[in-house]
């Protein structure tokens, strides 16, 4: 069986450079642009695994493309890049590929939060602060102009991604006076580097929660709430399941007003009515309907004692990191905003 | 390989029938009276697959007794019972086991509400009303007293069996202001007569809410957070997970006046010290830790905004069911409390 | 979010019928056409769910179609059809369509089985045994040139396609003595129908042989081996795994004279050198290399004392059924043999 | 809740030892020790993870006991050891331990093999060949006399006693011409201290075979069918399932001579009849049905065309490793043999 070429569909809009392929998140950022058909994927890099086949880490994704260590020399020709590196080792990679000009989407958290002592309390020294300023959070169904004219990326944490999409329509009213956020996900979200807790044996018929004391996606949540207009305090705790990819909130808000559960399935609609990668569905969202999609499936519904419930199932893999990250550039590029994600 | 004898330790103290043997919770029942040391099975009985050796349908239970059908002259000699039917068809099973003197623990909801207007809110017309005043909740932690004097104890529902022990300390204090519980189990909660949403496919990689617009078990909940001193209104929301056996309740408590985290955790240790089932953790409980045990771990925290966060985990099928139907008849009966169960 | 038109490439080359749509591999088929660049689907039939929206069931297809009883006054305008009807009640729906002219793909054991007797004796009597010469068996690697001339194709069972692709290397130069085949399968193998023993609770942390007096698809395989001109008597065992799709095949060969491992693994890799969807690897093959995707793996490799092993995994709703149905149809239609499926 | 005391049954038989208790066997043998009535728990040691309790890396086990160095000084008042050391790290200590005067059960390889050799070709340099001569086999159902009287008891492979135990009784008859065995596990069967490819994401759907080259545990197998006077060649190959706990191994064996059915069956009724742990069933066993026993059920079937097929199922943990060692010390000291394991 020979390598198939990159099934590119005339000449490419622009060329990539997946940095960091070699992790999960990484890795499918690489298949999706491999199989992307207007972009190009020039070199995938990884600190490390250079020199391994990216077949052999990931045979299913079937990029014949062997990782190699970045090389900024090398990327020169290329017009944009997917970074996918732990956040403070990300910063200065983002830098310097600003630097030779290429379009930026950047995985890890170092250009989520513009608020920097918010960035510096939850993870550490910023090295590159001046680049905040001109990062857009990417989370399309929010920020979709502003990522059209974006040339530095942050792309949202899977969190952040399911929980927005479940709150925003509320915060987009005000309507939110209190916020539960119980968030499960799939094994993968610990990423690959990881340790004896993510071993089959440790995970297999077991699920706990974790970082009970304050996860670092909470303060990307509230700051997106904030920006909607609805400031909010988020009580959010994630929990592990023993399955591979998808991730689920459920979200529990005490509404700042008496909601009626017809009005607010309207505004969920409407407000979703348009999006290609958002639907209301009329059941809670199994992980199932959405697994290796770039969907986010929603349901909400009114307790008779008035708290509203919203339920927002993702693929933790794909709409939570690496075909986000592509709708986003797709977005900067011009292009269908669906385009080889679909 | 012969069949085992039962593992009788000198004579019986009591002679056991467990009604509605063919699901999960009833099978386990049996098992756990087979192995008793002190209790002899004497009957196992099923609607559904009479004539059916139980060790078919449950291999490695190994009680080698067949499934007969429930009949009520067969078991006058009978000293107690543990009826697993289902709610309403259990109602006129444990009133002629009671009107034959037996001592019955059971496991369907008819006996859990004492409000008969609840009960039939949210099950049935109930069909032996004059029997609920006489039934103990059989929740050891809260009604010990009580159960050793009774003669039905109402065994309690899985998800109240954990909310309960999660929340009990602060209810005892009056501290509760308003609760969200976020609740996960294992397929196995769905019994065994479930269908295809319960299949294999169906659940593999999956997970999902469902019941969210109001589930049983929440009046359950409240009745006894009343009962403790402390009514409040519970948002109450099942799951269900890709796994077993094994049941997470991840409560968010929004206090009623201000606690410290080390004030909590002092009274939790203090209220659960003597409890020889229930143990405070240092970190979230694993729902591998207490699977195919009757323990309950309890983790509390204090939010740094000030909501207490409690998560606990049991073996739904165990502490949730069968081991703690067994806990039950132990306390009836003048027997250790963990004889058989440990 | 609106229902995706389907996204054809121009105009189709065929209109195509998906009967049986509602099991798990007539559905993914009727995916698989949905999202085909030029394939049209214009009708999905079920027995069962007729009125159904195939999303409810299947929601991560994404195929905005309702299922719909079949009627052959409808599909008259219809180009091909890909039927998933069990055995028996496929034959004479295929009659049927090819009375109307459509090529058809057929996915029941009605047409795999060239000689009568023979499937008489492990089905059922024929209904359309005037059909059967007509037939060809839908292995492409076996018979691509017969295929594409053919109009009533037979896709072969996923056992047989795995254990095929292992063996025909082998049995093409006339080596095979003596064959073990032990396969082990995905629960989603034993079909949509399928009651308890395929219960989530049943199959969980299990494992188990099943059909071990004899499997229908020993005489499959048995039948494509003399027709390469090794007729060999195969020991056939099937395996059941906790997984949802995968098949992996172990075949313990004896062959008819010494083999050197470097000569075997040459004639696999000459052998499968210009399949598209055969991979000789490196390493015994894994399920998750090939999930979700239409590729079989094989490892071959030489035991010290002389017996052959070789693994072939695939995907058994795709290679070994769904994505192989199209793979058969894309040849029937004079299209590139991997388009929609790669 | 308290630390439960040591459940002892009056005075001790034996002070019992458990070093290398870390590791999954280690840790189950340290549990099965604990809880046995007769045997009493003096110290479970870890070279990893000495300082650690117990109860922290195992937590449902409920050992309150904290890991210690092995000290040989502290042991002087041992009566016996369990060493789930790995190989060759073994050998030394189970010396060290015999000078003391204690009878060793060994879970490593290093004393299983009789022929130094043999066990140089597939391990190391042996480092104790003096105490070879002197070790037992520690197959109850094949050498339980030897087993009473011995000091040194080699613990089987969890692969080598669900074999043996499929072919032990064709064996005895001179009836094994060739032997082909399929065998599977679960994941705990690679160790605690596994690497990426025991991550849950990597085993999750998944299922592949390894060691295709040859297992160190064919020598053992061939050894043992050798001294029941059937010189066999064996082809085994392990897989490696998606499950915990569990093994199940697929014989396929050509008998010397054509075999009867009925007559294959009695043979292996006859000869597990006596055996308190094997149990001969009546359909293909599940992994399920043995899991956390000590039992090993087998199926047996002919092939209409001559072939015998065995199936046997066992808990690799389990009859595979902790329990059977708890049933050969309770051999070596004259307890009853299921003491604590039933």
């Amino acid at each position: 069986m020979n390598d198939p070429p990159q099934p590119l569909d005339g000449d490419p809009v622009a060329r990539v450079v997946v940095a960091g392929a070699s992790g999960y998140a990484g890795a499918l950022s690489a298949q999706l642009v491999w199989r992307h058909p207007k972009l190009e994927l020039v070199q995938a890099t990884s600190r490390s695994d250079a020199g391994t086949p990216l077949e052999r880490l990931y045979p299913r994704y079937r990029v014949p493309m062997t990782l190699t260590e970045l090389d900024l020399d090398e990327i020169e020709g290329a017009d944009a890049a997917i970074v996918a590196y732990p956040h403070a080792a990300s910063a200065p990679v983002v830098a310097a590929m600003r630097g030779l000009g290429l379009g930026v989407v950047e995985r890890s958290a170092d250009f989520r939060l513009g608020d920097r002592p918010t960035y510096e309390r939850w993870y550490a020294p910023h090295g590159e602060p001046d680049l905040l300023d001109g990062a857009v959070y990417g989370l399309p169904e929010l920020h979709r102009e502003k990522i059209r004219g974006a040339e530095l990326v942050a792309n949202p944490g899977c969190y952040p991604t399911a929980s927005l999409l479940a709150l925003a329509p509320l915060a987009a009213e005000g309507l939110l006076a209190d916020v539960v956020v119980d968030a499960k996900q799939g094994v993968s979200g610990a990423g690959r580097g990881a340790g004896e807790e993510t071993q089959y044996v440790s995970m297999d018929e077991n699920a706990f929660a974790y970082k009970t004391g304050g996860h670092r996606h909470r303060p990307e949540i509230e700051q997106e709430l904030d920006g909607l207009g609805n400031p909010v305090e988020v009580t959010f705790v994630p929990h592990l399941l023993p399955l591979d990819q998808g991730e689920l909130v459920s979200c529990y808000a005490r509404p700042t007003e008496a909601v009626d559960e017809g009005a607010v399935l309207a505004l969920y609609r409407e407000r979703y009515a348009t999006e290609p990668f958002v639907r209301v569905v009329e059941r809670p969202p199994g992980l199932r309907d959405v697994r290796d999609t770039n969907e986010c499936h929603v349901f909400v519904t009114v307790e008779e004692r008035g708290r509203v419930l919203i339920f927002a199932a993702i693929d933790n893999l794909w709409k939570g990191a690496s075909s986000q990250a592509v709708q986003n550039l797709n977005l900067m590029l011009g292009l269908d905003e669906g385009m080889g994600i679909s």
